[in-house]
């Protein structure tokens, strides 16, 4: 069996309010002096795997879009096609945006906390429109509708707007014989995972993508895997997820 | 008279073949330290102005795609869509490329050398295409035809391909209503210059643009100026355009 198309997933690393232990959703953060190291690494990464992208596509947030601009000058592939798209954000976090992480969990108890952070189809509860850290307003959103801008979302949400854009403009670009890189966020990834490795509802909330390894994927003309993904750096990989899983349990 | 589009040019600064006095061309340097200030000077001016670009061109070369990354990340505007085009590349340098310019004018005389530099219409010899510093073979541009792809070239043909660019893809943005920010060349924002103020073939040479400031033009319906540009910085601009005039007067 065949797999004409190479897509490779990266995750962007530590930014400003992980390293302040906030929720960030959509509020645009910027990466750290860690996250950049991690973007730096991933750069090199691809560089030694010899599968190097031919378009990128990124969210609309700041630090998907430096951790692809650090990645590709390390690799050397600054010059290739960019397509950005709101349907790549990080899952809106609703009214828990700029919260302090561990306050929230002695506020509310353990059992809402890991509701809120890990149910598949129970969002927080929406952001007020004219709170600190509404996304209404911001001119990067101005071409969508006022019910396509999220004030809230689960990962069934996020899905349900990633997809749409997985199936348009990714998939063409994978089909029109290009290596794509996707550069986003731990559950718009998490939500191109579930679809491509057939993850069911449940099992999902157990998934932890690690930050800033690439994930490359061989795919079939159907435009699904062949064979397991690979992660570029298996051991720091492993490592890593379970980093983001025991951040989960101790926040 | 009403001016609907805005246009932005910016010129990337300072390389590190800037550094070491080489022809650079299409070679695809990097910013140095002092080039990378320069564009995060540039990106303060454009959060300055008030003036934010929705949608940015660039050339495939690194140089200017650092210079924008940059300048927008300093705007908060990384997140605008991102269009890039060979048509907007420096111009190629021939067989000077890579040549350490104090040697050439040793070697060839100032006559043959200031010929090579700002004649409109006689380009340097051919680069062979098996030399170190061809772009035969470069993966950026495999979608180039071979009758597409320069081994030479002087301002007339950069204005020839940089035109189709500027008159398609460019002008199709401004029609669109964006505030088109373009980051480029020397030479390529030169043909721009040329065509916009409509200066002559003449006259052209004696235009220097200046590294690292912002030109702002506001255009007319039928996208020319209906007004004098202007440097977001004046004095820093007049001060910029005189260093590189000595520039090319000095090597």
């Amino acid at each position: 069996m065949t797999a004409p198309h190479s897509l490779i997933l990266l995750r962007h690393g530590n930014s400003d309010w992980n390293q302040k232990n906030l929720f960030t959703g959509w509020v645009d953060v910027r990466l750290s002096d860690q996250g950049r190291a991690e973007a730096k690494r991933a750069g090199e990464l691809l560089a030694e795997s010899g599968l190097l992208p031919d378009v990128l596509h990124t969210s609309v947030l700041t630090r998907a879009i430096q951790t692809a601009d650090i990645a590709l000058e390390e690799a050397d592939r600054l010059w290739i096609d960019v397509r950005r798209s709101w349907r790549l954000n990080e899952r809106h976090y609703g009214a828990l945006q700029g919260l302090d992480k561990a306050e929230t969990l002695e506020k509310y108890g353990q059992e809402q906390f890991m509701l809120w952070r890990r149910s598949f189809d129970v969002p927080p509860p929406p952001l007020e429109d004219d709170a600190e850290y509404s996304q209404v307003g911001d001119p990067r959103y101005a071409n969508l509708t006022d019910a396509e801008l999220p004030r809230t979302e689960c990962l069934k949400d996020v899905i349900a707007r990633m997809l749409p854009y997985w199936e348009s403009d990714i998939s063409a670009d994978l089909r029109d014989g290009k290596v794509v890189l996707v550069t986003a966020h731990g559950n718009s990834l998490r939500a191109l995972v579930k679809h491509l490795d057939g993850i069911s509802d449940d099992d999902i909330a157990e998934l932890n993508i690690p930050t800033g390894i690439p994930l490359v994927y061989k795919l079939g003309d159907d435009l699904m895997p062949t064979e397991p993904a690979v992660y570029l750096d298996p051991e720091a990989a492993a490592a890593g997820a379970a980093a983001v899983a025991n951040q989960g349990k101790k926040s």
